[in-house]
Formats: C-alpha cells, sequence, structure tokens
C-alpha cells in the first residue's frame, strides 16, 4: 500500500483538477494577451478562473489577485515591494514578523536586513503560535510591514491573523499573511480578516506546481517584482500560465466544495490517527486539535529520531515528514519546535503526518499499525530513549 | 481553416512534450524535495531533463542552469542581482542595453534608473540590429552590465552576441542575453558565444507556460530574486514545478532534433510566404533572410493599418500579430520599427508573421491568398494609402 501523508509539503493534483487544464496545452495554447482567436479562445476560462478566486477568498470587486508562480514569489513580491515603496528614503525601517514562518518569509527579511532593515522575529508561544500581546508590544510607528502566517506548515497550528492584521493598522502598518497552509483547510475570508496582503500556492490544495498568487486590498499596491510587458494588470508580468491558473481556480472551488468534508471526515480520521498515537507512552502532538487546521499531526515521539521514522514509514510505503519539504534535505532539528522551547532531544523526534480528503479510513488504519510497530522497533534500537516503564508497556 | 502564424507570441505544446509531462500531475505528484518514495519518484525524470537541458544549450558542467517560472522572472532576476551586487554601493552605476529589447528588460531597467543606475539604450542599424561598434563607443569601466537579445521577438534578426559579450568582457562587464526568440530557432550555444547569462522560455519553443530558465556562467551568480527554501541549489526557491520542467527539458530536446527542420523546411515556408508578399507593390520586410531566425517575417504594407489586417486576417482564421503579444493590447505603432527610425505611418503598418514547424506548406498557400486579398481591400478604403501605379497593379 502507499499511502500520502505529506500533504503539507505538497498535494495531489485533483483529477477534476488536471481535467479542466488539459485543453490548455496542445489544443488551446494562444498568448492570451493576442488579440486573435487563438489568443481570446482562452478568455472565457480565464475569466471564470479569476471569478472562482474572487469568490474563493471573498475578495472585493476593486481588491487584485494577481496569479504568480508560487507563495514564494508572492511573498519576496510583498516584502521587496514594501522595502522599496514604504522603507528605502522613506520614513520607515522596520518589518516584524514571527519565528517560525515559511523559508520563503525568513530569507527574504534576512535579505532586507542585509540592506539595512530592522527585522523583528517574534517569539511563538507553547503551542507555536504569535500571540496577539507580543505584537502589540513590539510595534511602534516604524513598522511599515507585519507578516504573520495565517496557519503553520508544521503544526499546522491557526494564527489570530484577523487580531494580529488590526493591530497593524492602528500603527500604520501594513500587514501580510502566508496563506499557504490555510487555503483550502478552512475558510479563509480576506475581508472578514482584513488582510492587505495574503499569499498562496496552488499545489497544496490539490492545483498545480507552479502557480500560486497574491492578494493585493485596494489601495495597497507595491512595486512590482517581476517587471515588464505589463500583464495582470501592470502588476505582474510574463507570459500568463492559462493552464496554471485555470487549475488552480478549479482547484480552489472543489477546495471549498470540500470545506465541510474537511471539517468533519479529514479531521476526524486526522483525530482518529492522532488519538492512536497518544495512547503510545511518551508521544506528545503540539497545539490543541481545535487550534489547528483539520489535516495536520506534529508529533515528537521520545527516543525515536524523526528522520529514523521517515525511513521506517517509507519502506512500508507510507510518506510523512520531520518538517518542511523546503528544509528537509538538510538533517537539522525541526525549527517550530525549537521556536518553540522544546530541548534539543524533542526538536530531533518530530515527526509531521498531514492527510488530505483523498486519505481514506484504510490507509489510516495501516498508518496506526505501521507507526506502533516502528515506534517499538526504534526505541528498541535508540540509545535516547531509556525511560524503561514506558518502554516496556510499548512492547505489549 | 485555422492557421496560425504567431509562434513569435507563443507556441503549441508539442503533442510529445504533454505526453512527458502528463504523469506529473495525478500520478507523480511528490515534492522532489520529500525524501519518501513519492518525493523521490520524480528524481529519474528531474535529472534526465536536467540533462537535456545542459546539453541543449552547451553549458559546462559548473555552470548553472536553473528553472524559473519564464524569462520575465528570468531577466528580472539578473539585471536587479546585477543592481544589488555589483551597483548598489559597488564601484559601478551603469548598465547597457538596446532599444530594441522585450518589455522585460525595457522595464527592469527603467526601475533601476529609478533608483539613479544609469542606463544606456543603445540605438539599433537599418535592420534593427545592434551595431558591435556601437556598443564598443558606449561601453566604459563603470559599466556594470550589458544586456542585449539573441533574437528579435519582431523582426526575427540575429545580433552578433558573441562579439558583443567579448567587448563586455573587455571592460569588466557582466553580459546577459535575452535568448526567448533564439532558442528553438537556431543553434544556441552558450560556451560558444561566451555569454554569462541566457534567459529562455519554454513556451517559445513549444513547451508549456509558466517554465523558463537562466542560464549562467561558473563564476557569475548573483542574488536571488526569489528567496527561501534554496531550491534549485539555493539560487530559486519555491517548490519545483516538475511537469514544467520535464515538458520544457522534452521541448528544447525535440527543437534541437527538428533544428535542420527548422533551417530548411521552415525556413522554405517562411520564405515562399515573404516572396510573395514582397511581390506585392509597396510591401517591404526589415532584414536580410539571412540574418534573421528562420521563421519570422516583419513585414509593413503601405497604406495598411497593422490592426486592420490583424482583423481581416483573424476573420479568415490566421492568427498573426503587429508586434509583441506583450504590448497588443495597446494600439501603439511597432516600437521596433521606430527604433530602427521607420516614419509613424510605416510603424502603424507593421504586421508580424511567425511559423514553426507545424506550419504546413497548405496553410502558407492560404495564408499567401488570404493576405493578398486583404492588402487590395484594405487599400482600397485606406486613406492613407494614395501611391496610385501600385495601388492598381495591386489590384491585377
Amino acid at each position: 500500500m502507499q499511502i500520502y501523508l505529506d500533504n503539507n509539503a505538497t498535494t495531489m493534483v485533483d483529477p477534476q483538477v488536471f481535467d479542466e487544464m488539459e485543453p490548455f496545452f496542445v489544443k488551446i495554447f494562444g498568448n492570451p494577451n493576442s488579440l486573435h482567436a487563438f489568443g481570446t479562445a482562452s478568455h472565457p476560462a480565464l475569466r471564470q478562473a479569476m471569478d472562482k478566486l474572487y469568490t474563493g477568498f471573498n475578495a472585493g470587486n476593486e481588491d487584485d489577485i494577481v496569479v504568480t508562480s508560487c507563495a514564494t514569489e508572492s511573498i519576496n513580491w510583498v516584502i521587496k515591494g514594501v522595502y522599496f515603496d514604504h522603507i528605502l528614503n522613506k520614513g520607515k525601517n522596520r518589518i516584524i514578523t514571527s519565528s517560525v514562518e515559511h523559508p520563503a518569509v525568513i530569507s527574504s527579511c534576512r535579505f532586507l536586513e542585509s540592506l539595512g532593515v530592522d527585522v523583528t522575529y517574534l517569539p511563538v508561544n507553547s503551542e507555536g503560535v504569535v500571540e496577539v500581546e507580543s505584537l502589540r508590544s513590539a510595534i511602534d510607528d516604524k513598522t511599515a510591514l507585519v507578516s504573520v502566517m495565517w496557519a503553520n506548515n508544521e503544526t499546522g497550528m491557526i494564527f489570530p491573523v484577523k487580531e494580529l492584521a488590526q493591530i497593524a493598522h492602528e500603527h500604520g502598518a501594513l500587514f501580510h499573511t502566508d496563506g499557504v497552509q490555510a487555503v483550502g483547510k478552512i475558510a479563509v475570508d480576506v475581508r472578514d480578516a482584513d488582510v492587505d496582503f495574503m499569499s498562496f500556492s496552488a499545489h497544496k490544495f490539490h492545483g498545480p506546481k507552479g502557480t500560486g498568487g497574491l492578494y493585493i486590498k485596494k489601495g495597497c499596491r507595491v512595486t512590482s517584482l517581476l517587471h515588464g510587458g505589463e500583464h495582470m494588470g501592470g502588476l505582474r508580468s510574463g507570459t500568463l500560465n492559462v493552464s496554471g491558473i485555470v487549475g488552480m481556480a478549479k482547484a480552489l472551488e472543489l477546495s471549498q466544495q470540500y470545506m465541510d468534508f474537511e471539517k468533519s471526515e479529514v479531521r476526524r480520521l486526522r483525530d482518529k490517527l492522532e488519538d492512536a498515537l497518544l495512547k503510545i507512552p511518551d508521544v506528545i502532538v503540539i497545539g490543541k486539535k481545535e487550534h489547528r487546521v483539520p489535516n495536520t499531526i506534529l508529533a515528537s515521539i521520545k527516543g525515536v529520531e524523526g528522520e529514523a521514522m521517515l525511513w521506517d514509514l517509507n519502506k512500508q510505503g507510507i510518506a510523512a515528514s520531520t518538517g518542511s519539504a523546503c528544509a528537509s534535505e538538510t538533517l537539522e532539528s525541526n525549527p517550530v519546535l525549537e521556536a518553540i522551547g522544546a530541548n534539543k532531544e524533542l526538536a530531533h523526534t518530530a515527526i509531521r503526518l498531514s492527510l488530505s480528503r483523498f486519505t481514506s479510513e484504510q490507509e489510516v488504519d495501516f498508518a496506526i499499525d505501521v507507526l506502533s510497530k516502528a515506534i517499538t522497533r526504534l526505541r528498541d534500537i535508540s540509545s535516547s530513549f531509556s525511560y524503561a516503564p514506558s518502554w516496556h508497556k510499548s512492547r505489549l
């Protein structure tokens, strides 16, 4: 059996999404910016797609939703755009973000630090979440931008973006949220949350890789990252990736249709898997279930090296992760667990299991069985797990 | 009949390319950066794809070829990267480019001008080409970068990149070429031309939209445009677009296999179409055939507004262009013809016809017939065409 429990790294393209994309490779291939019939043939599909994106995020008609190549591009755009428009030769010199952001945010901020920008990385609480008070005490009128994720990629914890955005606005700062891990898993309403920017990536919600987007609230446009032929209303140049746009929009539409299923069935299976893990001694899971997106578990299994567990699971056909796939070729400990303040041993024993609407009960049952046996086996050969009582229990 | 003569705007994805891409949406969907079997399943195809790109451009093993979302991204990356690494707080303050570059180059340069960079836009000769002497007299030791295209998108004229690169290097400047319109049409050997950077875009050579790349010579790396999870050897962050990479590489491989066909058959059909047009009085074509890529004709048809011709052709099922699709929603005159020094009337009468290996003789014959009739009809109703002798000839 091949079981995919790494949906926070990437997701399968939904076959329905692929069906919508398929005509726009060989058959309807014109450049949408061309005026002839080959070019305009894609316009109805593109218009529908953009409508789906606006509907899906509840964006206002005068807001912008700009299709990019991925959330990493969107994030770089916002952070560097704010630098050029609000920091360079302007009165502000500060960006506030959190210590558990995706590498796209952290690395863009580090780059701006090299240009002299003052960046504050807010700490997180024991559940791995930025507390509202933490931002309130850090922000000042030199702050140009606050960037905090909507949901964390590793723990699945949901952040108080609405409250954080409000504080940013009270101090005249813009607010960006990395919505990558929230979109498709929980309702994402940009107007209700009142964010100024939101980045997202299609491949995290059963859309294609190579397509993402940036929501920009009316009046908040910043300098483009990609200058050129003035596509997408002059905001993002580059020939439109028609199949990608159509696919992403269909994926968002489907994710909304499945939102109740996500909240009930995906969550039920996640909880079943989580409860089974928690019955094993010395296993902890970060964050309360009700504070998380419905599909994610970040567990720490005492005495079991995360990488070793990954290999054991892989041998049984189960795909999981020790953390962000964007950092997974390195053997570093889990950065979110480190930020939470876990000791090094704990941070090295993290394993992330992330489900999707394609995960079946049978798969979860098989995963529970394999995980239980793997924990026993790996604790058996582990030098760091020497807590005898629970050890014996786990062998029963 | 539907006839596509706008291959410089974008191309049909070759069905063979689509076949190679197809498994990487629904079936093999893992994130290549994940360590498990779902992630590594794409590695053999990715390795093969990268090999094809290195082979296709004759890049050295220690050079970088980095996959991006499009040439516009690659171009922005080079120009802004050079700004951060060689201009900002460094001794150099100058970029030299040409007046007929793609908007991605021109707009990126304009952006740097707003930051205080001195940009020189070299003129072109009557064939629309930058002359070597023109660069030689403009360059100085303050020049950080020279960026000149390999082939022009509108005329198809091939530029002397090897000589231009040599001059740049003699003055300690880096050399970037926008290879978008050369790749797939003529042999593109980055080591022979000795360029430091080359941008390219898959959708111009029968690959997918949303995928492009940047060649970077060993030792020439510049600050990333997309900071983040350190994909692509730390040079370009963002989850790998596996289907796009595989598709682009296959498209490049095919374009090499068809290179002789391009040089002989595509050129023969282009020449047939061009010769038929030139038999009509007061039609001129920019640039000598042998100085152009084999597929392109930029014609000026006296007395016939380019936009009007476009609509006439479109009604007959023929797709053409008045110039770059990246600027075609505006009704401006052809900027390349303006740079060449054509008067306004001439610049408004430009029409670009660009063939591909999928263009058939039957299509060309039909296009000749439709074009001839359209010219007669449009001259008939045109107030600007009052050159009686040729007018009468064209009615025969």
